[in-house]
């Protein structure tokens, strides 16, 4: 079911200062700062030559990982993003065997205006888990 | 510098558990167990199209992500690996940047027969990067 690591994000206290790091220091193409005011995060994207990396800091005062650099000030590795063909069908096998979606469980648009759920990490030996539906 | 994104690693408590919810309820490809003994885990490969997820937990009295598993009982993401094609030299160009490596600075042999370095976690923003030397 699950297909390829679309990303891993990992969230940064200060995306100019991260942007730097992973520039000079591991020598990686970055992409520039992307603000997602929808989704309550900016972004840049680390390239690899197989999937990516997301540097995610909080934008506005709802963000989705304000309360995760709340507990961790110097970032952390967020989540993992799993690719499947078909978003609604996975969902359903998940909550067959028992695990939960998070908020309603119905998909939303997510950051790369994509379907996505997250599923929750305590049925996932604490790591966040997003479901990515493949692009068409 | 950094070239493919190697692996994720989570580290589980439960293995077998572990092994059977991203079959069952993730639909995905999993390895037989390994017992590493001389890196102090046992592990399983999630197989993915495009990378891989190791599945850690640990084997024997001195494994390595035993602290991990006490701060967090029901596991969680515990490194990044990305692979480089001189080890040595990415070294050198992180302690230059300021990085720290962990230990005493030398390549030790990795769980996959490679030499391997990890960085300090402080000094990329709360994640733990593991860099492998990638196969000759």
């Amino acid at each position: 079911m699950i297909g390829r690591l679309n990303h891993v994000a990992i969230a940064v206290p200060d995306l100019a200062a991260a942007s730097a790091l992973y520039t000079q220091a591991l020598g990686a193409e970055v992409s520039e700062p992307q603000a997602l005011p929808e989704h309550g995060v900016s972004v840049v994207f680390v390239v690899l030559p197989n999937t990516k990396i997301e540097l995610l800091t909080p934008l506005g005062g709802q963000s989705p990982i304000a309360a995760f650099l709340e507990r961790n000030p110097s970032g952390g590795i967020h989540h993992v993003c799993y690719e499947v063909d078909d978003l609604k069908a996975a969902r359903d096998r998940l909550v067959t065997n028992g695990a939960r979606v998070l908020g309603d469980g119905e998909p939303k648009i997510g950051a790369h205006g994509l379907p996505v759920l997250f599923l929750h990490p305590k049925d996932f030996n604490g790591a966040l888990i997003e479901l990515e539906q493949c692009a068409a």
